[in-house]
């Protein structure tokens, strides 16, 4: 590629900074443009603005902008509260704050943390992407593979290469990948606007469709597989993702395809016992009433359905891939499992999909 | 409402005419402006240009074009000739130029003969409405339904009260429709645009949602029944319709749903016997790569899956509900049946739907 792709990157002094430097996703894929935040409140604007959005992309630029308030008299403590308060229902911006803001009173301490975070996202992302690739190929015997994608989860949400988005990077590098099948993903667009984006700056072959046209490729045979991402996975294996993933999964059983959920161990949230314990958020009408908020598709004064998420049974997934591997059905099992693997090896993983 | 909603209306001389009076549907929701072609080519630009769409508006707009063309001395043939050429595939417009041209030399004869088309249209529906309400209070008990429906199939596309939505109306009008869900319908937003607009004139209940998030409310229990029209309808009663009904069948069967077809005789097409037959048309990329043209929403330079249709297999639909009466499975069985119902009692019908 041209350029490297990112979501959140740290300047040191003298290259650019001190700054945290982004990709402001809310231009693309029309422009690319950096954006250096030098100060905290340009960053805290950011976040708000959704200049740079994806749980675990944002709880690094949350940790990079505490050692930003450090180096800038503006103050850790300080930064950690106003960053946080930009987005606050992303758990993991705040927590990462919190994080950075323990590692101790002088910024090289709280930067090197900010590092380690960075590259624990990296490291679960590559794995991620070796478990699924490697699942695909014995599940497809070695055939390039059609897989089917929704939302964005990849670099732009994951600072990695990301969760499904990673698997499919993964299967492409070792040559077992023919073709990316990406939704739309209405109303915001995320897999037109940034999933697209990303895998054309690869140039990894792909198609964008709308997410009512899934259908016409599963009867058709032409998809191998549905692979997602999530934002919270239930101890029995239901999983809260993008809106439009439970139809897909839907159909991928009705057209007899496996579904795969791809998500760091973090995402599985223990303490929820079933999907139906999961609250779905419903957006602005606006978002559905208008394109990206540039162009009115429906009459003023129509009401709008906009839930940001939906629960895909458990019994429609295949397998989840994560991090510490795959863990098949029956999930109450396979998913604790997992979890206790991940307390074991590990220091917290930050969640690799997000609500936006 | 505020103003009457037609698609297509016949002006007479002295009274803004003669002329053939639109409603410009590209301008809609945002704009309601008419457009009074008083000359053929004027009329063929705005057939070409999808200020009117819907198979039945298009038949009754080159019904009308051919008596403007004979007043005008432009010619009968030559404009009906001129009319067809502008959507090739839509066959009802050349049907109806053919049928009024046949219908005698002279203005007056050819006028009644447009007239009588539109009637039926209109007829049609209100039988189609009549049909489907009882069918719904017998299958709801007189519980005031939510709908959630697909496209549009209202009064923009039929001259008349539409086929599915007519069904929603004409429940709506006996107190037994609670609320209609809409489909956006990506990507040319016909749901979100049109039937929205629609119902919003008529003052029905209603929300437009993503197409991906119908199956959010299936789960919940905020659906009673999936209606939709359709474009073609094989001999087994497998159903080709706008891309996106596939998905809602499959999700109407898996959440244990009535999925109802609405359409005319005339859409029952017995010499294609199964869906397999039935060649799905791939319109422009840029139709899903944009936003209704007027906003980029993926890179330039990716691709894009744009299925104009999909089919419905039979087996996935409740019932099929026409102006003759209502199909049941096996559909084998009883679309024969009303088709045959339909050549005894009436002239040919012009199907209630349309690929735009």
């Amino acid at each position: 590629m041209d350029f490297e792709l990112y979501a959140v990157r740290w300047m040191e002094a003298g290259h650019g900074g001190p700054a945290v430097r982004l990709l402001d996703q809310t231009l693309l894929p029309e422009r690319v443009e950096e954006l250096n935040c030098t100060d905290v409140p340009r960053l805290a604007e950011a976040i708000r603005a959704l200049r740079v959005r994806g749980a675990p992309a944002l709880g690094v630029a949350g940790a990079y902008g505490v050692v930003l308030g450090a180096l800038t008299g503006y103050g850790a403590a300080t930064a950690a509260e106003t960053l946080s308060a930009q987005r606050p229902t992303a758990v993991n911006l705040s927590w990462a704050c919190r994080r950075v803001l323990a590692a101790g009173l002088d910024a090289a301490a709280m930067l090197a943390e900010a590092h380690r975070l960075a590259d624990e996202n990296a490291t679960a992302c590559v794995a991620m992407g070796r478990h699924g690739a490697r699942l695909l190929a014995g599940v497809q015997g070695k055939r390039p593979v059609r897989l089917l994608t929704h939302c964005n989860t990849g670099m732009l949400a994951c600072q990695g290469i990301g969760s499904a988005f990673g698997v499919a990077r993964t299967a492409w590098e070792d040559g077992l990948l023919a073709r990316l099948w990406i939704d739309e993903t209405r109303p915001l667009l995320q897999g037109a606007r940034l999933t697209a984006f990303e895998a054309k700056v690869l140039g990894m072959p792909h198609a964008v469709l709308p997410d009512g046209a899934a259908a016409v490729l599963m009867a058709r045979g032409e998809v191998d597989a549905v692979i997602v991402g999530a934002d919270r996975i239930a101890a029995n294996g239901d999983t809260a993702n993008k809106v439009g993933t439970a139809m897909l999964a839907v159909c991928a059983r009705h057209y007899h395809l496996p579904f795969y959920v791809v998500a760091p161990t973090s995402t599985v949230d223990l303490g929820t016992a079933t999907g139906a314990e999961i609250d779905i958020e419903q957006r602005d009408a606006d978002e559905v009433l208008t394109a990206v908020g540039r162009v009115r598709l429906a009459p003023a004064g129509s009401d709008a359905y906009n839930p940001a998420f939906d629960v895909t049974s458990a019994d429609l997934i295949t397998a989840i891939i994560t991090e510490r591997g795959v863990a098949s059905p029956p999930y109450p099992v396979s998913l604790p499992a997992l979890a206790a693997a991940d307390r074991a090896a590990s220091a917290a993983m930050v969640p690799c999909d997000t609500p936006l």
